[in-house]
């Protein structure tokens, strides 16, 4: 079994309201050092070791779980688990 | 200005309907191999740099990020940048 992380985050230049509403909201609670905030997704996937994982779970990322049109993505494989 | 960024992630045991909604539609697109999914977010902000910075993101994910009742998080603060 491997650990695999996903990142997937806005393309710059996309706009981000649920950033800018966190943003304004910890400006507003007194955070007013924060300049800017951009939200993406974290997915963490348990997955059965086997050939072309790294090819396999880009896959996924183009297929499913990133909008490549407006996100970018990032994954990292861990080490093999035993369960 | 320093980069900050923080995952907030489910704390184990707290259902994740939308990383089940993933691992079943990765398993009926043929990747079969994916045995679990979860689904967590994943902010980056800039933030001004300044005295007990950590301490001040802590509170930010305490107060507003995260909600600590069923979520967990992290945090790395990125080197200084220019701006």
């Amino acid at each position: 079994m491997r650990k695999v992380t996903v990142y997937i985050t806005l393309k710059q230049g996309v706009l981000d309201p649920q950033g800018k509403a966190i943003q304004e909201s910890l400006n507003s609670l007194g955070y007013k050092e924060v300049e800017e905030a951009r939200v993406g997704k974290y997915i963490e996937m348990t997955i059965e070791d086997g050939p072309k994982l790294e090819d396999r779970v880009k896959e996924m990322c183009d297929k499913l779980l990133a909008n490549p049109v407006i996100e970018d993505y990032q994954f990292e494989i861990g080490e093999a688990a035993h369960s």
